[in-house]
């Protein structure tokens, strides 16, 4: 099976290669290779049994897209795009980048198919940021996309795309609506997000963190490695069982800054908490009351993706992998 | 004020345009310039108090939406696609023509605006054919797209983008859901709702139609009239009140096969009811299961959108469009 990561030098992409490496295949078929794809060179994961190429390729190039898919390979992830904000503010980059490359890609897909049987399993990431007010306060699986970002609606799109190109049966797509992943390593950025995983990944490293909205933001969250598993999942299930409409709202976990930070305090004492420094920001605020809170998915669930079940479990994964086990 | 009508050699195009031609003007404004465009080339309307350039130009082509967009034409009318059956046969034909076209216009008029300040409106034809099943009786304004066909998927796409070209100023869109048009004059044609059209125009000329599905289907319709008013007010309508979805499912008539004959019947007697000859087929009768059957269309109408009450209304407006109002 030749497996192939778009967006793999991603920190998700990373966590993919690296989960796939590690375990000894996908749906019991041993992966012989495993094609890593980014703008920069991805970086190869530890152990894996078979061959990795590491290329440095932008499908939202015509051609680029074209050499990728002649590769044919078994699954793709599709995890490339430019985020939220910079898609916002650079209009015609994020349409050539978040749409451009998944058309390229599918219609890549489409002329392969047209030489010889072929029809990939392609995995799509797409983002609870299809959501747009007013919504209700569990989001149900047939609630209705109003984008309120060029992002959300690059993510909508390339929806509707993956499901008609599986319809028509040149792919064997699955797009799946990650929610905002929690907690992030790395550093503070400057995503409007960026404070959900700050309060806890700072205090425990030890650093101050910025929060800037209110204790009652509720918001809709996954660990890394939740993701990671919806991945992989996504590309081994059977998808006879998404019916003829291929879109799926992943489960999540729905808690409050008050709910994650009282998990922080269970973990790691008062003084983490103490390190978290209340600087309202009317306009972070202003954005996250635009986004989703809760939602019922239900769908998800019946076809057997999990998420997590409390902030405790989900700062423990975070402990797990970014610590080793061993916090503090 | 320069209005261009895309698509304007099809039926509603032409009959858009003479009625354009025969108004004092849209929104109290004359009407100085009228650019009719088509693939092949439109016929001007009667009695145009200005300028009519008939056009021959295929916008699925960049360098002819940047020409058309040149003209900054005040109001655009975006009605060009091919029909649902040929969409779905000729796969890349379809999304070269009903999503090219449409992502070209934008493009070209944000560039345009790049130049000096330039925001249309924007008046885009949608379909109900953005739905799939399951859906409730009465499809209400906030309900989910799931397209079950490539014609419907490529509206869903176009109506995506229409509302972000909009939220970003580039343009001023609108984007209307048409029902079914009934009663569609000329021949039948190989389309599977050609019936809905048939089994009346056909027998108020004296000619037999062929029922293909039983009385009791249900179906969502307007007139031709009705269509071209819904896009008169979609042009002329002040859009702040659409908030940030901009798209509307257009009010209509839900009505059954028996409610259709019983008004054939009503206006042309038993002997034109006669002329209908019922041979079920399967096979339209499981594509015309998957279409819409009533909508509640609050939004729209609460906006000014007027459909019509009764299939009498419905034939009474064809036997005055195609008859002079005189029938038999």
């Amino acid at each position: 099976m030749h497996v192939m990561i778009i967006g793999a030098a991603g920190m998700i992409g990373r966590k993919l290669a690296q989960e796939i490496s590690s375990s000894a295949g996908l749906n019991g078929q041993p992966v012989h290779k495993m094609t890593l794809v980014d703008i920069v060179e991805p970086r190869a994961p530890d152990g894996c049994a078979g061959t990795v190429s590491c290329l440095r390729a932008d499908p939202s190039v015509k051609t680029s897209a074209v050499d990728l898919m002649a590769a044919r390979p078994d699954i793709i992830f599709h995890l490339a795009a430019i985020v939220s904000g910079e898609a916002e503010m650079a209009f015609a980059k994020g349409y050539r980048i978040n749409l451009g490359s998944t058309q390229n890609l599918l219609e890549a897909i489409r002329t392969e198919a047209e030489v010889s049987a072929y029809q990939p399993r392609f995995v799509f990431t797409s983002s609870i940021a299809v959501f747009g007010k007013p919504m209700p306060d569990a989001i149900p699986d047939d609630f209705h996309t109003t984008p309120q970002t060029s992002y959300g609606t690059q993510k909508a799109i390339c929806e509707l795309l993956v499901n008609d190109y599986s319809r028509k049966g040149i792919i064997d797509g699955i797009g799946i609506r990650l929610p905002t992943v929690c907690i992030r390593p790395g550093k503070p950025n400057r995503a409007a997000s960026s404070f959900f995983s700050g309060i806890l990944r700072e205090p425990l490293a030890g650093k101050q963190a910025i929060l800037p909205v209110a204790d009652t933001v509720r918001h809709w969250h996954a660990s890394p490695r939740a993701a990671v598993a919806f991945l992989v999942h996504a590309a081994t299930l059977d998808t006879d069982g998404l019916g003829s409409w291929r879109i799926l709202n992943m489960p999540g976990l729905s808690a409050s800054v008050a709910e994650q930070i009282a998990a922080l305090e269970r973990i790691a004492g008062a003084a983490a908490v103490a390190l978290i420094k209340r600087e309202p920001s009317a306009e972070i605020a202003k954005i996250v009351e635009g986004w989703p809170q809760d939602f019922d998915a239900a769908r998800a669930i019946s076809l057997g993706f999990v998420g997590e079940q409390s902030f405790d479990e989900i700062i423990q994964i975070y402990i797990d992998e970014e610590y080793g086990g061993n916090w503090p």
